[in-house]
């Protein structure tokens, strides 16, 4: 949860006479997003996204994320679309940040995720994928592959704290990753952090996909391969079959595989267990316990990863 | 900030069957209120609060608010209405807390207090007095003079960390507050905590009051001194003689002061600014530095409190 930049009422609306939204009728802070301050904002033509984009983003970054999302959006993809001003222009700025407005989109992400849930994911996942083609901005992945070994130093021995032995492990399952990872799957803008809390549901059908400030260019396997991670195991940690294939089949039905992404996908599933198991390790270590930001589990993903060591193909996820 | 108790798609889908205002089409916490869980709830009929009640809440006291709530929006006052059940009932569960859903209010609350806005609040505040009368159910004043010796004495020695010889100078002032402390003023239903953050406005009118959840039976001229607290000074500390009269001299067009009130609210501010000040301390030295909830200064409420000690009569709030 988060709202780090307090928005006042006069400079809202004066923020807000640059746009052709009515007026504000409510601004409420909302408490998801852990990057970025997020706020409902209600006006005559009705409601709203702002955010503000706090120090953990790019200022450089945003023109890709939000021209992305106008492309996807113009596309038929059902995501937030940035409201530009009446001089064109998306992103502003508002108590000293960059800040925009984005469309408000309806539906509820799913706590409990159904096979079903897993199915529509894997359709709009490839709809998204096909939807970016003609984007012409790029933006690397800056927690690929390439930034994992330094995220694991900056842990250092705080993760044997965590879990006796850790470092060591993850050291060399890492050198066996970097070893393999492939450079020349099919590629585009994947989003990179499909959650269930950015996906939401009306009546178990995928009504948004939002929160695009991970996007960027990489393999579509890869987008699969963090879903995988993100949506087919158990709260028990066991790992679901059932649910793997739906996605994976609903996928296939929209943008097919090469047969090389089959393969590449427990070694993709793998380095996504890895780069989320880092993320979360670097941020256990370095987030007082009483904080803000409620700290997930790293080991949750050490246990994902384990999984995947010891998948012998595509078909232990259910694809023939 | 707070959202204490997270509320899935499934347990709120069930919650809403009970109501006649459609489906939910998104409830996103929000990071308002620090002794609840909030919630912004969008269904197909509009926009609505819901809240989950958490433990600093004695649900013992839940129908009175939700009561007067009822009663105050139908006597015209611009508050939350509470909306319900089809059995009837406003207060239900959720998630294994008491929970309720009210209406959205328009409007937001204001950071730069002008006298415009104290004219507002005196009228609106004066309205809610008369409109609490016929109002059945009654609440004592849980934090009121019968209570600030235990709170002093709960902070105890912390007090002179936060200003050396603070206990001594409080416990001595409080020992004349309490001997002159008015059980005879007009009384009735009071706010109590008409803070800038709990009164909307738009376009510089008040649109709403909410937050009703310290109401209580006490002297009307309570809710003012409080108000003079919490309004007429400036950042700096200073007292704003304009704003207080504009605020009292609004009210009393809507409904007047006897002589007793107007001769008590000296003595009715210090008090308010002692109930500040101690519930503030006890927070400041109990809450962790870096914990979810952000600690206010209790020494705003030493400053006030050092002014009102000062004053010689109601002239000094702009009163003749």
């Amino acid at each position: 949860m988060a709202v780090y930049t307090e928005v006042g009422d006069d400079e809202l609306i004066e923020f807000l006479a640059e746009f052709d939204i009515g007026e504000a009728l409510s601004c409420k802070g909302i408490a998801e997003g852990i990057e970025n301050s997020n706020y409902l904002l209600t006006t005559d033509a009705g409601n709203y996204i702002l955010t503000l984009y706090e120090k953990r983003v790019d200022p450089g970054d945003l023109p890709f994320f939000l021209g992305l999302m106008d492309h996807l959006a113009a596309a038929g993809v059902l995501c937030p679309t940035p409201i530009h001003g009446r001089d064109g222009q998306a992103l502003r700025q508002l108590c000293g940040r960059p800040a925009a407005i984005v469309t408000f989109l309806a539906g509820m992400w799913p706590r409990r995720i159904t096979p079903e849930h897993c199915a529509e994911l894997g359709r709009a996942m490839a709809d998204l994928h096909l939807a970016g083609d003609g984007f012409e901005e790029t933006r690397p992945n800056s927690l690929s592959v390439a930034s994992w070994r330094s995220l694991l130093e900056q842990s250092g021995a705080g993760a044997d704290s965590v879990r006796p032995g850790l470092a060591d492990e993850l050291s060399r399952e890492l050198s066996r990753i970097e070893a393999e990872w492939p450079d020349d799957l099919p590629s585009g803008v994947i989003h990179a952090d499909l959650f269930p809390d950015n996906v939401f549901f009306r009546h178990d059908h995928l009504s948004g996909l939002i929160d695009f400030y991970f996007a960027c260019n990489d393999a579509f396997a890869y987008d699969l391969a963090i879903c995988l991670n993100a949506w087919c195991f158990e709260p028990d940690r066991s790992f679901n079959i059932t649910k793997a294939r739906r996605m994976l089949t609903a996928y296939r039905k929209v943008r097919d595989f090469s047969d090389d992404e089959l393969v590449a996908l427990p070694l993709l599933a793998r380095g996504s267990a890895m780069r989320f198991l880092l993320t979360r390790l670097y941020d256990w270590l370095n987030t007082p316990q009483d904080a803000l930001v409620t700290r997930k589990d790293p080991l949750e993903y050490y246990d994902k990863l384990r999984f995947h060591m010891g998948v012998s193909g595509p078909g232990d996820y259910g694809l023939d």
